[in-house]
């Protein structure tokens, strides 16, 4: 017992300093999906990399930069790194053995010394709701930088996925707890509980593939050798869903998807999909409850936009407002106008 | 990828306000053991507590007052919270139908309004190493105000336990990761996992029986009724194990037992023990880890002292330290004097 103010217990934050980030790229290491993916296009591009200048933006413990160096033969790797990691990362390509190979820039990308001529920008800049944290600005910075025809991003090309979604198990198992304890009843504090439940986006959520009520339809494709960052200030995506299955809505889902385009003509694109169809990556699926569950019948139609924009002050947080209206199948066509279902989501302010 | 300084990405802390508090009050209502304790204690002495006045310090959702109305038939229950939660219990309780007989209070013990004279205290003020955030100055405080010889506290004592472990299993868990990934040597980033692992104690730990050295010694006495917050504020704790298996010593882990007295001469004492033979509670058990592992031997003994102050500034903060020598048996005689090993932790701070 005993609870100090609204911070957890040991404000690990605080205490972990450089140790914080280190958890979260142990995270991001051991998600092999995701590092398999940029290991797959490295290897099956392995021959096109010979002889290349590679910038690794944001390269963490330095693995995307290692992994070239391991399994292609590039003329050199710069690995660019703000945080202060990049002095284990240094030790790492030492001993590793590519010290010769690889330059550990501890710096932000925008500021990094480098005199050589890039070919290929590689980085993994995705986040909740594939924009959150805004890192793509850096890439695209540097793209701009060292733009030329043949310069080469991976991953080459995102998508963001949206889907109309029932969650009632979530929902169950999040309130449910309140009903009843040793025969008394707190459901006095189920209202606390649903407050916080729809308050927010829940970032952290697995997707069942039956909770889905249509197919899942990318909202937003972001070319990389094209998109300009100020096209991101504000992002209308339309969507059209028609349900296949009658069920609650409680909301909607996001997750995205990258590509990574080949270098030659008889190469596969590699794809990295964090969909609920696929593996489980450490970005998982991003929930988004409606502050009312909607009733909807198969061959309804879920008609509406998702507007994404940047938060003006705390420039790496975003906005999420849907906005849309259930028009009802041929059963019921009797409602002429559907009224509108409007909610802001904040990411995370 | 990404990461913003060394903050979790979603600073649950500063979003969730008033649901931070409740998610840990999820946890402490989740905890059937500690939550059974108090229930037992309530029910087996229903009919002492018949027309008594109660007084819950730190009553958090309102369970232990509730488990008091409903189990037996106390006069009135002061149920008194500082958090902004308590309007959530004061409508638990009406939802309950005990409005006319639980009052909560809103405020910090030490200022609420009691006008009634009190025969029991009863409060959860237990946390990690026994008495961190010092809640127990709020119980002892009240206990003070309402002195009488009938007054009884609930729990009415406590013991903090030591051990000597070891902790191999633990410690290779949060290490060998950073040996190898994708063929890859990744051994500069253990330095600083382990100067995170070493540099605190880890408060979550779930310590294997099999890991003791010895058997657990209770180090600290603590009786509610005598206990003054003064002497609190520097405990030297003696100890000298005797150890049973030869193996690597990592450290030490602590956990706790409260008791609850009977109110007649013909009940048990109820026990509420976290230890490692007990059904594990959400306080676990702590694990104190040496910056160096010990090698010792069946019959080698281990003696010194852990003393445990408060932190002069933070209050409910406290720092453990241990200096102890390993005094070798009968096989090894001829060290007459081993040098003692010393070490400091800040709990947090
Ligand atoms: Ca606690
Ligand atoms: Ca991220």
């Amino acid at each position: 017992a005993g609870v100090i103010s609204t911070q957890p217990e040991w404000q690990d934050e605080e205490y972990f300093g450089n140790y914080g980030n280190l958890k979260l790229h142990l995270e991001m290491l051991s998600d092999k999906p995701r590092t398999e993916a940029y290991m797959n296009a490295i290897v099956k591009n392995a021959d096109k990399l010979r002889d290349k200048v590679i910038l690794d933006v944001g390269c963490g413990t330095g693995i995307l930069s290692m992994l070239c160096v391991k399994h292609a033969r590039p003329k050199h790797v710069y690995a660019v790194e703000a945080s202060d990691i990049a002095e284990y990362t240094q030790k790492a390509v030492e001993k590793n053995g590519m010290a010769s190979k690889i330059t550990v820039l501890n710096d932000f990308a925008e500021n990094a010394k480098i005199e050589d001529d890039v070919d290929l920008i590689i980085s993994e800049w995705m986040g909740t709701m594939l924009l959150f944290e805004m890192m793509i600005e850096s890439v695209l910075s540097m793209r701009d930088r060292f733009m030329k025809p043949e310069l080469t991003i991976w991953p080459s090309s995102a998508s963001l996925y949206l889907v109309p979604c029932t969650a009632q198990v979530h929902f169950n198992r999040k309130l449910e707890f309140w009903d009843c304890q040793y025969g008394l009843d707190f459901s006095s504090f189920k209202t606390l509980a649903k407050e916080d439940l729809l308050s927010k986006p829940y970032h952290d959520y697995e997707l069942p593939c039956g909770d889905c009520l249509a197919k899942g339809q990318s909202v937003l494709q972001l070319d990389m050798k094209t998109l300009t960052i100020q096209s991101l200030e504000n992002i209308v995506c339309q969507f059209e869903f028609v349900i296949d299955q009658g069920d609650t809505m409680h909301g909607f889902c996001t997750w995205f998807e990258v590509e990574f385009c080949p270098l030659s003509e008889d190469m596969d694109t590699v794809i990295l999909n964090t969909g609920p169809d696929n593996q489980l990556t450490h970005w998982k699926q991003n929930l988004f409850l409606l502050d009312s569950p909607v009733r909807v019948n198969a061959g309804d139609v879920i008609s509406g936009t998702l507007t994404i924009s940047r938060n003006p002050e705390y420039r790496r947080h975003l906005r999420a407002f849907f906005d849309f209206k259930v028009i009802p199948g041929l059963q019921e066509s009797k409602i002429v106008d559907p009224s509108s279902v409007q909610k802001m989501f904040y990411v995370w302010r």
